[in-house]
């Protein structure tokens, strides 16, 4: 397998957007990105955007509309991808297979989701939809509640880990702070995200607010081009591994709070890329909740099973310990747009291997881990990146 | 670009399914075609369904409803397209890149919709959402009011051609008396088709009802298999080509009675495959109604723009003409799950080309082609398929 090259990308201020629709968020990516690469949109082979919408606005078909919001772009061929909360990473991965095919040598990677368009409180209905909805589909609190309930069963078995959850929400908002992209650059200290108040209130179980990730609009582009025209540019980031595990949809199935899925991906990148978690620079990881990087914590290697807790605490994951885990705030402060979001990680993750990362930045930064899960960790994408020049 | 090959399939009998949704849909054909293929569950390396949905049913995430159905296949890969009424072409072409890449050896393609689980007047509802909504997505009647605009356009510049356009609704009707999984199969003559009547009436524009496809259930499976894998099996088809193309969405940027996309589509397949369109054996066309196929037979070269109601006249695309257009009934009769329909349309070629497609058999057919359409010539796919053995 011959894997194309990251070679340029764009990405909107995540957050409550202007911007109407994802047709018009998609256009502030479009052209930006490829301008970032310096590819001529004529040159654009095929366009893969990832959008979940299902409720979040009528319009769908949404491949077609990026041509429609950068007519430069009329006549490519598109598709659209859908993989709940990986939808991003689903476009970025059939891209690549488009051009490791042979059918074509460039390809424009587009995730987008506008969340506020409609009510906020039908916002966890539709999100409820990418459940499985005979289920799980009435959950109270909607995916929140689906985390609370697992919270609850990991703090059953390992403890009381609220303190833990809330260093994890600390180092993500502190993250954020750095980030221009990010949805909510301001910092909340572990006091503020440990104690529910009226400020802070108590979502579902044990979670409180600082524990989820935002309802934000936003819409992040990356180039793919394959070897002989990444050649030709300024810029190439290649994929070390990519790796993609399902597991099953519902809850009732599996052990929700084991993430077999995610451990699994980890390893078949690991393996992939010959390299163990110690040799990456950095991680961008899903954390649709504390919980969830908590657990994935375990899912890299970096804890056993059920002591993913240990690694906040002994600050591994900060920006100042052997593996920052999202420098860029992570989807906690960065804002969880959803068919954008696993675009969103490939971005932040290969801007730290270009050294574009601004206040972001880890220094020395070589080698990047993305994880992206759609559901709970139901559909699993684990990229390792590294700069090729 | 070593593609894929087909290696088995399965199909659902089109219509108004027992089967609740689209993961009972998926169930009845995913095992089939594996086993058709003589392929075991635990060789897949990835699942792509093509599923439309934005309202048809709650439940999305469609990837992940495979498994949940055929637990056989939990922890693969999966994910899931969607281009408007090509989604199950973009399914197909995924899992061809796919495994063109070489990321994998097997891929299960399963395009499905449940379309008759919401109220019919809600249907066209759902249906207007893969229409550019800002402009279109209030015409009455539907898709068929779009569609009785264009053939309004097409009728004012070259005649009224109703009785052509009938022609074509008896022709995939008399087809689909002949295939066991068409939705419709019984026969309607062309004084029936062409004139309006109480049961016959008029839908939209000119277009009567016998000139629309249907609202269907349904679901179709195909295996793609690498070559090495392919040669120890017992069928395989071969991709002579795979063409895609895209056009813009909204029908005021262009003139909506050429499907100039559709042209162009099958110039770079019949490229691609080296061949004129006199060396195909049969094709299987998109006629979401039949001002479609009347215009695809344009696309295809049959006749010059604006004359392509002449090729029905003259026999051409009938079963016993030189180029049969649609011998498993089309659309018209076959019916219409949209996202099944790109998937089926394969399916219906591939069953020619091995010799098992019983009463619709074409004598000694050896290359096929099939075009799916997204929109009015919006995403438009052309594969050129032959039989390898």
């Amino acid at each position: 397998m011959t894997d194309p090259l990251i070679v340029g990308w764009a990405h909107t201020k995540f957050g409550k957007a202007e911007a109407p629709d994802t047709m018009a968020l998609m256009a502030e990516v479009a052209l930006p990105a490829l301008e970032h690469a310096g590819i001529a949109p004529d040159a654009v082979d095929g366009i893969f955007t990832g959008v979940y919408n299902n409720g979040f606005q009528r319009q769908d078909f949404q491949g077609a509309l990026v041509a429609m919001g950068s007519p430069e772009l009329a006549g490519v061929p598109f598709m659209r991808t859908e993989n709940a909360c990986a939808t991003g990473s689903a476009a970025l991965y059939a891209a690549a297979d488009f051009i490791a095919s042979g059918r074509g040598k460039v390809a424009l990677v587009i995730g987008a989701e506008k969340m506020t368009a409609i009510p906020i409180a039908d916002v966890g209905g539709v999100l409820l939809s990418a459940s499985f909805v005979a289920e799980e589909g009435d959950t109270p609190g909607g995916f929140a509640g689906v985390f609370g309930r697992i919270t609850d069963s990991y703090f059953q078995r390992n403890g009381d880990r609220s303190e833990e959850l809330a260093m994890i929400a600390a180092k993500n908002h502190e993250n954020g702070t750095r980030n221009p992209y990010a949805h909510m650059q301001k910092a909340f200290d572990l006091a503020f995200c440990n104690t529910p108040s009226d400020k802070n209130p108590l979502v579902a179980g044990p979670l409180r607010r600082t524990d989820c990730s935002l309802v934000s609009d936003g819409a992040a582009a990356i180039v793919l081009a394959a070897p002989e025209v990444a050649e030709t540019l300024t810029r190439a980031i290649r994929f070390r591994a990519r790796a993609q595990v399902g597991d099953m949809l519902a809850l009732s199935r599996r052990d929700p709070t084991e993430f077999a899925g995610a451990h699994r991906v980890w390893g078949k990148a690991l393996d992939q890329a010959g390299l163990a978690i110690s040799d990456l620079s950095l991680v961008e990881t899903h954390d649709c909740f504390t919980t969830a990087e908590m657990i994935e914590y375990e899912a890299m290697g970096l804890a056993p099973r059920g002591q993913g807790w240990r690694v906040i605490r002994e600050g591994t994951t900060r920006m100042d310990g052997a593996l920052p885990v999202n420098p860029s705030g992570g989807l906690k402060s960065r804002g969880h747009p959803i068919g954008a979001t696993g675009v969103s990680q490939h971005v932040m993750a290969a801007m730290q291997l270009t050294g574009d990362a601004g206040a972001m930045q880890v220094p020395g930064a070589t080698l990047a881990g993305v994880f992206n899960m759609g559901g709970t960790a139901v559909a699993n994408y684990c990229s390792i990146l590294e700069r090729e020049k």
